[in-house]
């Protein structure tokens, strides 16, 4: 399964969590595993809080000021050198365990999209499996 | 499955591979797959070296400078703004292969609860998954 | 299933998308996941871009400077003190989608071997599974 996403600016995170347990209600799964995969190598996926937005803006403006853009040797290619070291850290897959057809997810925890080279439409690509 | 941890720390470094390895050799896995996954938006969990202690000191204190206290945003909210920056880059999933009802780490290996807020009464849960 | 690896460099990033998808071609998988693992605590995995080279020596140019040699306080041990913490932040385990026998990677993606303490004979784990 999978699904679409238009991001809007070059570097944004986009909280996923509701199109992917959409997906993972499709199933009957009373103990399994859900995998969350992006398959675009200047973009990744990650949890985080999901109530304060301003979470979301630190970790942005901390990968920002680690892996600031304009520095790269790929850069003299197409100057998106820091969106691939970003991508590569942070990195295009997680696996979250679901119960009852529900992720498992902690009351805090979000499944955050990370677009570091936007504005582009991405696909994120879903697995689930039952583990009983 | 699932079993919990009472940190003593605001930040430690947990070994959990023994509680791992007892939950894993419950099943009967000849092949197979061991996700853990934390479902808190403030610890996450790796692998690292299990033998010397300094290891995991130099891991946190490596996340300690890069990541400080008091200079993010959702500090306003509730002063953990660090935590969750550390806890979406380090993630809280993992998936380690299995044989013969064992995990397949390597000699030094071992698996890492990593709590970035506590002390805290916190969750791990484990499934896993013949492949064969 | 496994294949071995010679590296050459104390620290090399290797494409190793052609000897994975060797072997998940040897399953009959028409959805499913492959998991790879790395079995070494100065190794990891990632994916990163697969055509200009540039971007792996940013990957690791990156790491190199955020991460330095010789000021840990494992370097007592045995002078690895640095590769132990980029092993932890990038971690040795990724889970990749399959369908009809291929990897589901993007046009751009690579699977990247992170050698951190080489040169070294390491040892990467392949599992993969249906999940229909």
């Amino acid at each position: 399964m999978q699904f679409n996403l238009k991001t809007t600016k070059r570097e944004e995170i986009i909280n996923i969590t509701s199109q992917i347990q959409a997906l993972v209600s499709r199933h009957s799964i009373k103990e399994g595993l859900c995998n969350i995969f992006i398959p675009h190598a200047t973009a990744a996926v990650t949890i985080n809080e999901n109530c304060d937005e301003k979470v979301c803006e630190d970790f942005l403006e901390y990968l920002r000021k680690q892996i600031p853009k304009n520095c790269w040797k790929h850069d003299v290619v197409d100057g998106n050198g820091d969106a691939h070291v970003k991508a590569s850290i942070i990195k295009p897959s997680i696996t979250i365990p679901i119960q009852h057809n529900r992720l498992m997810l902690g009351k805090w925890q979000g499944i955050m999209f990370c677009e570091f080279n936007g504005p582009r439409d991405r696909t994120i690509i879903v697995n689930c499996l039952n583990t009983k």
